[in-house]
């Protein structure tokens, strides 16, 4: 018998993967300046170290970095990776942290958790494309909650609360992915309130926070969680680096022993040695001068993408992150950002059309710019390519 | 509002965890001797060649190990492996291997793949344990075919073939968890043929082949697979170290696809540190002798153990593994293993009932020991002990 595609359960029928990653394969070209990215620069990453801190534990612990470890995590960075969220005003405990495979595993062990098939998941629009693939494959419905300059309208979502009865919320308050928004302390109470008032679990993805060039930093949605509903991830991804995949889960104690139990069948526990590296780095002290030296690099870059936004022609309009790694811009009324895709390409200059970003209903003209990935001179020259492209099809 | 156990989805509300890892915890006092883990022996792990291959693949790849990686895996580990697998008979090549977590994820890629609720999933039976629970996690409905001791039984598996219409079936072919049976030839290429017959997926859970300390090796049940319907999963938990979380599974094109697209959603990738390390273990050639030297170790540890049995009651039956790191033993007529497990940690010996390993219906005079954990005069003085109990029982 011949294996088809109607093995494949039902489910993972319509997800072909990120559309993203398809476009991205277009961006890579010779003498191509690509905006599409999201990953941290290299040069924020340390390979020496990270090759100081293996010997180290390796060293220090010899064959327990190699043995199975338990599923809730290496103890030492449940201990550490706490203490550096409650920096953030996070409210947890090494007992109530969950190690995980970068955020994304944080999200799907607690879509896994609590998710029937159906339920309504209520999320920005836009938002994380990975985010809203994960929700789909789930089972579960992604809904858009009205958004504007200052991240989620507090009284539209509990509108929707009261008529979808969403299982969850999800909310990434801090530079927001794609748009580069910061959620307001108003609004960040307001939603734990809701969050609380209505039982939703609120899915606070948290992974740009540090990344902050200026202005002040603001407590975690979290810090105003009254009874358990709300759930922070973290990520080490974009402060110390995403190849080691490790994040972090944080919830109340009956949500994390099953967010737990998820993970027993999905990974057995994370690698020991990763979670040793990254403990090695947390207790050397060695996070704020390291958070530091990149949010310098990449303050630069991202004031020369907005200083660039100058040449764009009038209508054009651009977010103004105060951090994070993307500014969200939108074309002059009547153009379409894929179309201007197109064209940017063939001009050796690439970002992700907006569009993708939408549950539902995209905005056309909006595109998603990322700054992390291009040296200060190489943005400039990317920016009058695109700011040229865009005014040759007007 | 409070949180309570009413938000868990309905896959997860019965599932509350490994019943063994409960069980373990009965087994960590002073003194006691536990032939109930069933983790790899630390003699055979080697931190100092970590810590080489972790300098060796930073110093040559930098940044590149920090950064996001394709979630289909590090190429040349795709390639390295392939090829270790070719060995076992496997045919693959990099383009149909996909890194995991461990042999864990590969299971748990494919049943998110496949299967729909209700299901049926067809399984040894005793099997291993953390498969039932995946199975059950992913909504569907592991039911045992009859064994014998070759592994399971063909006719048998034919009929339930024809009266459940399974999506999948579920086999250890090799030095089988918790038995230490292997399945024959005649039963490799029968079952391959059944799969291929009526579209049945054969999920081939093999990470135990090559911890052969005697006979001849047997080539895998995919090696008879023409149609891809055969999907082997291997692991390098047990031949490097299972801190490191990484395996390996090989589908068809079609199939291996959509579990990549699977583990976008999951975890994004598996850590390209990690990928490296042991992409670097296989390429310098220090797989054979590895296994060679930790074949060694632990064959004089099953045979001690093998041996010991002659103290026990008659009545008592055992399997003669070939390798692997399990024996199965049954006590005489009439016993309980529970009962036994329960006087035999007050007598400082561990072991874990059989019982736990059955999807339904399971032998109470079974039990699983593992010899991999300890040295041969432990392992002596562990029988001793626990002849001493079964006998004082009778």
């Amino acid at each position: 018998m011949q294996f088809t595609e109607n093995m494949f359960a039902d489910h993972m029928r319509g997800i072909n993967g990120s559309a993203i990653r398809e476009l991205m394969k277009l961006t890579v070209s010779p003498g191509m300046i690509s905006f599409a990215g999201g990953n941290p620069s290299n040069a924020a990453l340390e390979p020496e170290v990270v090759k100081e801190m293996t010997c180290e534990v390796l060293d220090k612990y010899g064959t327990a970095m190699l043995q199975y470890g338990p599923t809730d995590g290496f103890n030492p960075l449940r201990e550490s990776a706490a203490e550096f969220l409650n920096t953030a005003g996070v409210k947890c405990t090494a007992e109530t942290l969950l190690p995980t495979q970068g955020g994304t595993q944080a999200f799907d062990m607690l879509l896994k958790s609590i998710v029937n098939p159906g339920d309504v998941v209520l999320c920005e629009s836009p938002t994380f494309l990975g985010a809203l693939q994960a929700i789909r494959e789930h089972n579960a419905r992604p809904i858009a909650i009205p958004t504007d300059e200052h991240g989620v309208i507090v009284e539209a979502a509990e509108e929707m609360i009261k008529q979808y009865h969403p299982k969850m919320m999800y909310i990434i308050p801090t530079f927001q992915n794609p748009t580069g928004i910061t959620l307001t302390l108003e609004r960040r109470k307001a939603l734990a309130e809701l969050a609380n008032k209505y039982g939703v679990v609120l899915a606070e993805d948290d992974p740009y926070r540090d990344l902050r060039y200026t202005g002040e930093a603001l407590p975690a949605i979290q810090s105003f969680d009254e009874e358990g509903w709300v759930v922070y991830m973290s990520s080490f991804s974009k402060y110390i680096a995403p190849g080691l995949r490790l994040g972090a889960a944080v919830a109340n104690p009956l949500l994390l022993r099953k967010m737990v139990i998820s993970k027993q069948s999905c990974d057995t526990h994370s690698p020991t040695l990763n979670q040793a590296i990254v403990d090695a780095f947390l207790r050397k002290g060695l996070m704020p001068g390291h958070l530091e030296r990149i949010c310098n690099l990449y303050r630069v870059q991202m004031n020369t993408m907005l200083e660039c936004f100058d040449m764009f022609p009038a209508g054009t309009t651009h977010t103004n992150p105060e951090g994070g790694l993307f500014v969200w811009a939108e074309l002059p009324e009547g153009m379409d950002a894929s179309a201007v895709f197109a064209k940017a390409v063939e001009n050796k200059v690439a970002f992700v059309p907006g569009i993708s970003f939408y549950p539902e209903n995209g905005n056309k003209r909006a595109l998603r710019l990322n700054y992390s990935m291009c040296e200060p001179p190489v943005i400039k020259e990317g920016m009058t390519r695109l700011a040229n492209v865009i005014k040759e099809m007007m």
